[in-house]
């Protein structure tokens, strides 16, 4: 039996942020954090949209728009909101089946008892609208009077963003008007508000925020509601343009009447649960959390796009830049191939059409091809740092090599074209524009090979590998693995472009492509490429254990107790040239071992297991999507013990406490989509689904 | 008219590290600090000896003896000796044309004054035997009492080394024999003492020290003369072995009394001279500052050996860990070439007779040939650290890449080796181990070198060149320019060898090597390697300059200055990955403008000049061997005023104040024969000697 609900009872400022992720919801253009009507800047509050990225002081990140869910109530005169006040009760909760957000709260007054019940949605059914209503009660003649509107002093990690901001407003609707800042996008957002009863109201327009002041006098036991709902317009730089005048589109809504607009919202919610709802018998623990990870996916798929792919923390804010990493195609896509292959398509479409930033990208180090963004934002731009983090010992930052070295990114994108053309047989994705990527990502590889003069074999150097705490390694087993199956991919596009030149005459190859050469160079590079073997005549110790990267197993080998024990601040780096785990074989997550699923087909039994038993206590689980491979693993030498709490760990990212919020002063919280992911693609392991 | 003398006058503890390197004495077996007879550990004395190491706790360095010059006096009962004293008069020199350190001190007892004056030498006839000469006057008839004998309480940077210290002793002479830590080399010293006049003595054994108490009353204004002589036996696990008894070698040796002794030593110095003397007309300050330079090489170089090598920093200490750098052939090796062939000839078979330590080295990192020691000791084992540096933030030793990435080393060999034949025309000297050490040099960088697939062309990555601040770059332009060199002087040998083939049918290629298959390939990599031109077709800024390694001209262009003022902790360390001159076009020390004077028929006269104007204001001249290197291109674009003061600064390296003594609590400071020699190098320079 499924409850479909997370709640939390009681209020604590210091959960705001985390419970801004837990109750998210979202529509796949916009995510809204589980955060109070009240809520101002200190607590976190965002309406981010996906897409539209902005760049102040050289930082770019996705904007959060002006937000029209602001409102808080006055009793007698007397604010009633949080933090501030005192509440008798006090619970959010979350539809998680149908992604409604709700909150109830019960304040006393020297008078009575007022009662504040309100629910929110993104609407499922129509990506450019978000509504609301409240349900006000008092058990006195109480002077009511609710505030709502749009505040525009918008919480931002690096803005402001939103420039001209301009409000115009009526008794029951106004619209906001802004532009961002980097490429002056114009943003306009309407809202109106819709009530059963008889009000008078009053417009107020100060520090950023036009609001409504709605003024009643309750009749004890009668509940008052209040419905809003607000539209959002996103000017014409953008594909994710909404052509309608926002507050034609408001007002065409709300015609509807707001019952009508959640139940369409919710209808849209009970079509996709009809392809991935889950069920398990016995382990309703389990299978609430993978429906709660299932919900995630859903809220932030870019439905309304044929074109766009997800960031690394979903639509719950700014964190890492909104940018997209390897996540989606390597974590997040198998969930969207098996329940909703347009959006699949649209992710890859993503990276299909960012070609053009990844061929720059390539060109600067010195590459051919196709060089992925590490961090990808709009055209393919990599919005990733050359210092990502800062020396806690001396406030410096440090260079580090993500962008420069991750050199596997492009074969992630390769993955995910493959994976889902095979997987849904939809070859028509494969047109030209789909056929260079692979293509260029094969050449992008081929560029980096070198080979000892004095050698015959091909070997990739210095790249960082999915364990970012060892940087600039030499024939990382992962990266030159994946390296191999790019080439092995981009000669199956080759022969299968050629079918379809011979069936469509329109289909030409782009006269800068030598196929019949590329094809000859891929081979070769198959047949020469070093991939590390199992170690085979080794001692006890490495026998069968594929060695990570070159010297790998000449590092010093103690625990991860051990080395954390060596940490001098509690916050210092663990990796890059001098961190604790850096000169040791700790590794931040799973690195072979994500290899080895990925290509189980390459090692025997015997081989998965002892590079399971290796690697897992030498892996510090840095990253949300280590858990998920060790559990897959685990699942394919049927290990389900082993597995299981790995795949739960995955599975509830976002429901367990703990979790990194804050690095120093900076917020970098936010969904772990990517977890949620995994914990999808763990639950299709054959073990655990014997397991759970 | 030349002085021959440095002198100090009065007294600072504080300047005790310094004076004891700027009045060395030795002989090239033994180095004798110009410290005072009373000094105690605090104050750094120390008889170092040349090709001896021990190893205490991992850190291996070479020995200091037992101190054989501990002497002080006392005076009616009370002791007179720096630092407790307060002399009336103090003041050494050091004759550096005969290398004599001298000391003069005047004290004031209540009774009446006392002078003490004293000379000591190691000497140059007979590198296992010092001596020292006491001279005592007082104006009353004071009772005296002269404490002299050996001090067994050596001071180390990381010992103690020697182990097992005996003490034998009669009323004039006395032994001490020990053994070394790690190897239990024997180490013996005899000391005997020689008086004028009558004198009472006993003798006393404590704190590891034997001491003779010579008793004797001083009539006013007479001089009372005590002489002594130690000789040094070191045991037979060393080619240094000096076979005969010390007793007996001192007891010979003082047989000739005193003044034959020094003689004998003077006689010495002066024939060296007839080699190496400097004359310059109308800048004594040039003249005397290069005599002295030439002074300390004269001190250090290893006669009494056919195959031995000079530490970077002499045989003033234990800095450095006594090791041989490439200091030896890059900068000192020229000065023994113009005035002392077998010295040289020495240096360089040290090299050749090393090669196993330089094969195990290349082996061990996967290499091929010879990879030379970074800071090579016996048997060409590399001494060099992977952590060279303590991080002043963490206090946490830092990962540098000097011993696995400064791969010019062998080349520094090559160099040495081809230009001693070149210099001496002694082809003897290329028997079949020193062809072997030049082939498997060109063997080590042949199996460096890697391509692109892609490319047609042969690089070498990850590298350190010169410039230490920038750690493991692609295609250093020395380190680039140096392997070709190699490969050329490879089949120079071949060529040569074949040649002594035929007239001499004893000699044979060791069957291990295919000499027409390594023509072939040292061939092919001269054709294919990578050199760095000159920017052509750059911007103003960049024209003529040869860019330091792939990447230098995209770094950040700032200047010294504001590079200096980035440093939060003054020690901090400039380079490693997160250095103030990391990230930075700042380099430590001259690399293209190395490599230019080595091969300056590679460029133009513009290109000098061009490359001398852009890197001279970005070296920091972090290391002795920079201003040298600046001061030598200077002359050969015929610019003397740059290259004068480049030149004095070299010339006076141990002249002036102000150079790096310590860091933090551990001494580095000694002597810079590298900068000694680059001022003998530069004087050669055409335009210098125009104007000098």
């Amino acid at each position: 039996m499924k409850e479909w609900i997370i709640r939390e009872n009681g209020f604590g400022q210091e959960k705001t942020a985390l419970l801004g992720n837990r109750y998210l919801i979202g529509n796949g253009l916009i995510g809204i954090r589980g955060t109070l009507e009240e809520a101002e800047k200190d607590s976190l509050p965002a309406i981010n949209l996906a897409g539209i990225y902005d760049r102040v002081s050289g930082w770019r990140e996705p904007i959060n728009l002006p937000n029209g869910c602001y409102s808080y109530l006055r009793v007698d005169g007397e604010c009633f909101r949080l933090p501030e006040a005192d509440p008798v009760i006090h619970e959010i909760s979350l539809d998680y089946r149908h992604g409604i957000f709700h909150r109830h709260t019960v304040f006393k007054t020297l008078r009575g008892q007022i009662e504040l019940t309100t629910e929110r949605f993104a609407s499922m059914d129509d990506p450019y609208l978000y509504a609301m209503q409240f349900s006000i009660q008092a058990d006195f003649h109480a002077d009511m009077e609710l505030v709502t509107g749009i505040d525009g002093d918008v919480w931002d990690l690096n803005g402001p963003h939103l420039e001209e901001m301009k409000f115009f407003g009526t008794d029951e609707s106004m619209i906001v008007t802004c532009k961002t800042h980097e490429s002056a996008i114009l943003i306009e957002e309407a809202e109106k508000i819709a009530t059963s009863f008889n009000l008078e109201t009053r417009l107020l327009e100060k520090d950023k925020k036009m609001l409504h002041r709605i003024f009643f006098v309750t009749l004890p036991g009668e509940i008052y509601t209040v419905s809003k709902a607000v539209a959002i317009h996103v000017g014409d730089k953008t594909k994710n343009t909404n052509i309608r005048n926002a507050a034609a589109h408001v007002d065409q809504a709300l015609s509807l009447g707001y019952e009508e607009l959640r139940s369409r919202h919710i209808k849209k919610w009970e079509e996709l649960w009809l392809h991935c709802e889950v069920d398990i018998d016995g382990d309703d623990e389990a299978m609430e959390a993978l429906n709660y990870s299932l919900y995630h996916l859903n809220s932030i798929a870019p439905r309304h796009t044929d074109s766009l792919s997800i960031p690394a923390r979903g639509l719950s804010g700014q964190t890492y830049k909104g940018a997209v990493f390897w996540d989606t195609e390597m974590f997040m896509l198998d969930f969207f191939l098996m329940t909703d292959p347009a959006t699949a398509r649209a992710l890859l479409r993503y990276r299909v059409d960012t070609l053009g930033g990844a061929l720059t990208k390539a060109k600067d180090y010195g590459f051919e091809g196709a060089f992925y963004a590490w961090e990808s934002q709009e055209g393919g731009y990599d919005a990733c740092s050359d210092y990502n983090v800062t020396d806690v010992f001396t406030g410096r930052p440090m260079r580090t090599f993500f962008k420069d070295k991750q050199v596997h990114i492009s074969s992630a994108v390769v993955y995910g074209i493959m994976k889902y053309v095979d997987w849904t047989g939809d070859r028509d994705f494969l047109d030209e524009k789909a056929i260079r990527t692979v293509i260029e990502c094969a050449r992008f590889y081929y560029s980096l090979l070198c080979k000892r003069v004095n050698k015959d074999v091909y070997e990739i150097w210095d790249v960082i590998g999915p364990d970012e705490y060892h940087e600039r390694v030499n024939n990382n087993y992962y990266t030159n693995r994946r390296a191999k199956f790019v080439f092995e991919s981009a000669i199956r596009v080759i022969d299968m472009a050629d079918i379809k030149k011979n069936e469509d005459s329109d289909v030409r190859w782009p006269n800068d492509f030598d196929v019949k050469k590329l094809k000859e160079q891929f081979t070769d590079a198959i047949n020469h490429l070093y991939i590390p073997l199992p170690a085979e005549q080794a001692d006890q110790k490495h026998a069968n254990v594929i060695e990570q990267f070159d010297g790998y197993f000449n590092l010093e080998d103690c625990s991860l107790e051990k080395v954390r024990g060596r940490l001098l601040h509690e916050k210092e780096y663990w990796g890059g040239a001098y961190g604790v785990a850096t000169h040791t074989q700790i590794i931040k997550q799973a690195d072979v071992v994500t290899a080895l699923n990925l290509f189980p087909e390459d090692a025997s039994k015997e081989v998965l297991r002892a590079n399971f038993r290796y690697y897992e206590p030498r892996t510090e689980h840095g990253s949300s999507l280590s858990a998920g491979m060790y559990s897959m693993l685990a699942c394919k030498i049927n290990e389900p013990d082993w597995a299981y709490p790995f795949f739960m760990k995955s599975a509830k990212a976002d429901l367990m406490d703990g979790g990194k919020e804050w690095a120093g002063l900076v917020y970098i919280g936010g969904t772990h989509p990517g977890g949620s992911g995994c914990s999808i693609y763990d639950s299709n392991s054959w073990g655990l689904q014997e397991y759970v």
